[in-house]
């Protein structure tokens, strides 16, 4: 089980400092989509050259020219690059070879997905890397978890890692754990938290079971 | 019947140099998706500064955290702001009540949306200012066009203007301009036609029904 943490409301350059002060509790960075529309594509290779053993993933929700936006996500650090699961099944395929040509990773992001059974062994046959179900800010707004959808999507793929979004916090981190994901993403978890650091500990001891 | 300039695949000084060559034959120029995603909003910011009686439009294709993007969006120079049509109800209201507290315009892009009808009744019900139909890059290369979407849209909404997107060139756009769109939107038409001033031209003579 891994552990991304995900930036969105940080500058490049505070993004980065975060990053190199939990470095050893995570695996996975990201760089948020509000980073990414604030500032482009650089945040990312800021991010690519601050961290030495984390991956850097891109949350570039893509929807459409799906080989060019992979590329350039690529071209600029990213290991893994987010398309999202509403985007047309022409998207998709054209977002994995482009991944695989580089031998980097696809994240598909289910935000949004109404029939995620459906769309999960869909993207599953596709190549995804990881499918991540994902409760967003503005239905977590509404008191959405993305517990339920982690159920439903873990029982119907096989090829496929899942990963979940959404809310998660150290003290809402076991629940999540204990339907054994492959990548837990927490953001505000930790970055909102007092102490960014303990917070991340906390959440990578949970995912060790301690 | 509005014109609009898509600028996808220039760097923003590009893009700003093209707008303001075309600007007499345009109403509203758009950074593009891929702009934003490599370079972020200072290329709609050096947009609204360059251009004089256009219409800037950022096309951020939002997904999630709808007002927050919304607002920067805006902070940045936009006038007109695109979401996903694909996006949660939760999103698309957040949106349009912030882009209505600033006096700016929403447009809600229908790439990937599979049930067209449905929800541009539900957009309509939801206030976005335009409902446009657009066939992306990845599905142009499989041969689709926007005009059959089009008249679908059209038929079932009372209250958003709509407008189309996907391939539209000089020598197409006399077909477009028949079904009587609010807004046709133009990219590579212009963009990659040897001469994009004639190009621009020819689609305002077009839509002008010259």
């Amino acid at each position: 089980m891994k552990l991304q943490l995900a930036i969105d409301l940080l500058d490049q350059k505070e993004a980065a400092k975060l990053a190199q002060e939990v470095e050893e509790f995570i695996d996975i960075v990201e760089i948020g989509t509000p980073i990414v529309i604030n500032e482009g594509l650089s945040a990312v290779e800021y991010m690519s050259k601050t961290v030495n053993n984390t991956q850097v993933l891109a949350d570039l929700k893509i929807m459409d020219a799906a080989d060019y936006e992979v590329s350039q996500a690529v071209k600029f650090g990213a290991d893994i690059v987010t398309i999202l699961g509403v985007a047309e099944d022409a998207s998709i395929k054209a977002a994995v070879d482009e991944a695989r040509k580089h031998g980097k990773q696809l994240l598909v992001d289910m935000i949004a997905v109404q029939d995620l059974e459906k769309r999960a062994k869909d993207l599953d046959d596709l190549g995804a890397d990881y499918i991540a179900v994902h409760t967003g800010y503005d239905l977590q707004a509404e008191g959405q978890s993305p517990l339920e959808s982690l159920r439903k999507v873990k029982s119907v793929i096989s090829n496929s890692k899942v990963a979940v979004a959404g809310g998660i916090k150290p003290d809402t981190i076991k629940d999540i754990v204990a339907e054994n994901p492959d990548l837990i993403i927490v953001g505000g978890g930790i970055t909102n938290a007092d102490d960014p650091v303990e917070a991340a500990k906390q959440c990578r001891a949970a995912i060790e079971g301690k």
